[in-house]
């Protein structure tokens, strides 16, 4: 019994030393302890190949349009598990969540009606998602221009009857666009329902964008129980400047509109998780994602199929770095940021989560550009304690590291006490593309894409390995 | 007597009185004293018309080709000088210069010889700026393909006769793509005198660019006296790879190229200047420009229309805002950057500085692109001293500032002791453009081109109202 307990402990000893050199070999060379070498293996491993914009090129000419619920969306499903396998994540799984199920429908015309109707201007538009449709045979209307709901207020029953068109733009002197953004989204978000208050029978809402073409950018709407639901398209901003200045000279000119998208019943959908698990500390997650669904324009190639294929390259790239972390490091791709957010609350409610403690959540959701670095939302402990790292990000030129939201997909994670954390990126150009047909795949840079994959790759790394600080709301998920 | 005397000295007084009301005005609101909101002002001019990029269009569209000696270098001397005047700029003057006249001329062809030239394989290539002509009915001859100059130096004599083809791309790794270009370039511009000592007829150089495209991208190359000038020519990264796994398999192939570019002699050109005179001390100069040559390929929109355009946008805004500057701040408009730099040293030997002392000079050269901040050129002590500022470029996300190269046109300032300062941009895409025809216009975002000219804007208004601390090297020009 003594020479068997110890001949059981000299092989435990034995399988704990080629452990340890095993983990040692990679930890004293690459670790926290030598990370500019890590660094730098890094960056050979990912700028030479830039697989981020292969996986991305893939996602997006396979699985363009992933709006949830869509045909396209449970290909991405299908695709995104198939990569995960095949670069042998651990534990590939969807989890399975119900999600909205609104259809753009065949149909989406409007023109300006001229002289009276003996001539027309087509223009370009596209239904804001969740919108009802138009009658069958269309609306056809004067036009009410309005720059904000005070403006609208302030008409009384002007409106009544009309089609209310939404035309202040984003501001273009705010150096942030998400703030100029944030200034003009109302207009899209419950244009609707305050048109429908003020007796309108339509909502046109100038695309909230900076860009200046022929685009329509679509987005999220939504309805207010008691009140009318009114059909509600975005406009071109070529075009709504083209409309604005006809309705100068012509106030009573019409305008002309076919919609026949629709709201199904909710459809069954998931988000699709892969993973490294942790070799000490397998139930302590690292998530590291962005979001698998986008609308049916373009091909959600910055918003957000640049998020998700950085979060499948970070894992990638420290595999190939033959990186062993002591915590679980998990790719997630979450379902319907775009309408509902029902991928980031599944995830956070599921049943799974129970048995895991989630240390830090990570999100790219900004654009596929080259990081600046990242925002922490989190206490001011773990903040200052992942500072410490700006020496190695500042390696890879994204050395700006602040307080900030960490992202959508990661809100419902993050309120239960998780630091969040989410990937800061220059926003010139990213609501040139947003919600339109010019989010394609040629938008993103392939370097560009890859440094984002690289700082995550880095981030998930030092976490999982040195952990985070315990602070006020470091907390286990509590549902 | 003394009454008159009391009387001018009033009148005097007044005038004295109302000048200091004007600039107070504008000082005590907008100045060094209150620079936040001066900050504000040049965001709101300059984001809500980014003007600099309606002067690229302009310059695009009308001089796209502004290679020293051409017909559109002329006509972007005439364009800029009118755009100057008609902006109100001081002192609008062309300053003669002679520069290097290489013409392209009409035929530029390659092909690969198949099947022992049965067939053929038509490939991109454009002649090095500074290359002679191939014979008239071209050359044909085999090819051997090396990676660097030492490997050439190996082959002894098997380059003799040949057309040498330096194949290495630039490092992908590398962070900065500046430095990968550093690392790789030195193929385009000693390519053919290492060429012509090994023997070779021509050298044929895998274009200087991270794109993996069809385009060639050109520049300057050099010849050695009492070294044979041979032919020398770019071919684009698609078909370096083409050609590198086709001589894999047949290690004989030929190609055939016919160039008939040539060098005429040296021709009339000039710098344009425009200023805003200072107010106290118009004697002392903050010169802010870029180089208005560019290669003929593609309309120089980044390299460097870009950092042209920003300079006169920078004293359009200040003029926009009502800035009076204590001392003149000059926009430059250098010739022949490309291939000979004779604009930059022109404008620091011109008779004219004798009367004048630079105290700073700016440079936009890196591409037209959002800047991060800026490198400066010069004593630890103007460092130090222009970091105080830092709070307020922060503000335009431009934070970055440190110790680094000005640019190739303000050298010969700074050389003289002229502290410099460089615009500081990321780099991922610079190179994709630069020298071929993809720099165009649509490569440059009016937002981001626009951020450039409002921090040069800032820099030059910063330091022409505080001055730069005297430092060792920081003396009157020197000729």
């Amino acid at each position: 019994m003594a020479v068997k307990l110890r001949y059981a402990l000299s092989l435990f000893g034995v399988l704990l030393a080629l452990v340890s050199i095993h983990t040692y070999t990679v930890r004293a060379e690459e670790g926290p302890g030598n990370s500019d070498a890590f660094v730098r293996r890094l960056l050979d491993a990912g700028l030479k190949k830039n697989y981020a914009y292969t996986l991305l090129t893939e996602l997006a000419s396979r699985a363009p349009h992933r709006l949830s619920g869509s045909a396209d969306e449970r290909k991405a499903i299908a695709l995104t598990m198939r990569m995960m396998d095949s670069l042998g994540f651990q534990e590939v799984h969807a989890e399975s969540i119900m999600v909205p199920h609104w259809v753009r429908g065949q149909r989406e015309t409007a023109a300006i009606l001229l002289d009276g109707g003996r001539g027309e201007l087509p223009v370009a538009v596209c239904a804001l998602g969740g919108s009802v449709a138009t009658r069958r045979n269309g609306i056809t209307a004067e036009i009410v221009e309005v720059h904000s709901f005070e403006e609208l207020a302030r008409m009384g029953e002007a409106a009544r009857g009309k089609i209310v068109f939404f035309n202040r733009p984003m501001d273009p002197t705010k150096l942030r666009t998400f703030e100029a953004y944030g200034g003009a989204v109302d207009q899209r978000s419950a244009g609707a329902v305050r048109a429908a208050e003020a007796g309108g029978i339509a909502a046109l809402v100038r695309s909230v964008t900076l860009a200046h073409d022929r685009a329509p950018h679509t987005g999220a709407m939504g309805y207010k129980d008691g009140v009318a639901k009114i059909p509600a398209a975005a406009i071109s901003t070529v075009d709504a400047d083209t409309l604005s200045s006809l309705l100068k000279r012509h106030p009573r000119l019409k305008l002309r509109m076919h919609l026949d998208c629709q709201t199904l019943p909710d459809a069954p959908s998931a988000n699709v998780v892969g993973q490294i698990t942790g070799s000490e500390k397998p139930d302590e997650i690292i998530v590291v994602g962005g979001h698998l669904d986008c609308w049916d324009k373009g091909h959600g190639a910055h918003d957000d199929g640049s998020g998700c294929m950085q979060a499948i390259e970070a894992l990638r790239l420290l595999k190939e770095l033959g990186v062993n972390p002591k915590r679980t490091i998990r790719a997630v791709m979450f379902m319907n940021e775009e309408n509902g957010v029902r991928g980031g609350k599944g995830y956070a409610a599921d049943q799974r989560r129970s048995r895991e403690r989630h240390v830090a959540a990570v999100e790219s959701d900004r654009g596929g550009f080259a990081p600046l670095g990242f925002f922490v939302q989190a206490d001011s402990s773990v903040l200052a304690y992942v500072q410490r790292w700006q020496p190695l990000f500042a390696q890879l030129g994204t050395g700006r590291i602040q307080k900030g939201s960490g992202g959508v997909d990661i809100a419902p994670i993050v309120a239960t006490g998780v630091p969040g954390f989410g990937l800061d990126v220059p926003d010139y150009r990213y609501f040139d593309y947003h919600h339109s047909d010019n989010d394609t795949v040629d938008k993103v840079h392939p370097r560009e894409l890859e440094l984002g994959a690289i700082v995550e790759a880095l981030l998930c790394y030092l976490i999982a390995e040195e952990g985070l600080p315990a602070h006020p709301s470091n907390a286990t998920l509590e549902r």
